[in-house]
């Protein structure tokens, strides 16, 4: 997606071989308009494929998801990251070891909203290393329910995610993919829309 | 807001005589037409005030912020709730403490996304005792901004939230208007728009 390239070109600062920071339209100020076109584009992949859902992780992911879903006519679920373990069945959890963060949660579903008849989109900001959109498809498969495929803002091309989910079967569509970070450096590499 | 009142009606399950959820719709599963439809209403309510951007606190209040935002055309800025103080002058923190839910968090917003010449809309999911949004004026009061008004969708209004905002200057519009929770009973006041 040429628009949100182009936005990283501008806006978007490496930090580090492995840190880009997208403070100003993503994670923190947040462009509406970017986000809304964000959703028609994801929107436009997926239309017609018999996608119920678009599930995403809280909180960066929640603007796309949510442009997203509104295109395709479905609900949004937000999976929660809390930090204790819930005893009853009435939830899916797993447990999610960011490395990029340095930082452990439980990724938690309500049994409410997921059927088994379910075919879910998920939509999530970055795709580093794959610990969040694993852990995510692990609660869906939990469900019984499909994943029809893990659509990505950014993904870091030179890290291992991909393959990872790709290896277990998913299909995965970035808007951006980036090959390389250095210190002022982003090198883009084509992307899959 | 007739439209989330019914909705309250149909799908909200009063747990208790303070608790509400409304996971089926804001707060774990999200209905983008509804938050569409309430990004509407509120931006009718707040357009032509020179509003230059709409703050939320993550993660429930960033779905009907992004589409208020979008139809008043000005960007949207969610702030976090972090763990830890940060101890260089680039953020703004305060520290808040939800009696509601028991937790205690550092409110956090960078420098870089608020000027002191920015009229902010803040937009969030529950008022009740009004620690959040208490929280979220002072960080754009410390940074020098002001604020044009408080947005929110369902106010519990027999809890002391909207006293404590009013009598600290601000202006609260919400959608809904809670009177009385018990097990079953959800019972509703006149709403400001």
């Amino acid at each position: 997606m040429k628009l949100l390239e182009e936005k990283i070109r501008q806006e978007g600062q490496a930090l580090s071989e492995t840190v880009l920071k997208v403070d100003s339209f993503v994670n923190h100020q947040v462009d509406p308009v970017l986000m809304q076109q964000i959703g028609h584009t994801f929107a436009q992949h997926y239309r017609g494929k018999g996608i119920t859902k678009v599930f995403t992780i809280e909180s960066s992911g929640i603007a796309p998801a949510l442009t997203t879903a509104l295109e395709l006519g479905v609900p949004m679920v937000i999976l929660k990251k809390q930090t204790t373990k819930v005893l009853n069945g009435d939830v899916y959890q797993t447990n999610i070891t960011s490395f990029t963060k340095g930082t452990s949660y439980e990724l938690t579903l309500s049994a409410k909203y997921i059927q088994p008849d379910d075919k879910i989109l998920i939509i999530d900001d970055f795709l580093a290393n794959g610990e969040a959109a694993s852990g995510a498809s692990r609660l869906v498969e939990e469900a019984g329910a499909s994943i029809y495929g893990i659509g990505i803002l950014i993904e870091k091309s030179f890290q291992k995610g991909r393959k990872r989910l790709e290896d277990a079967g998913y299909d995965v569509c970035s808007l951006v993919r980036i090959s390389r970070l250095g210190r002022d450096l982003i090198e883009f590499e084509e992307a899959d829309i």
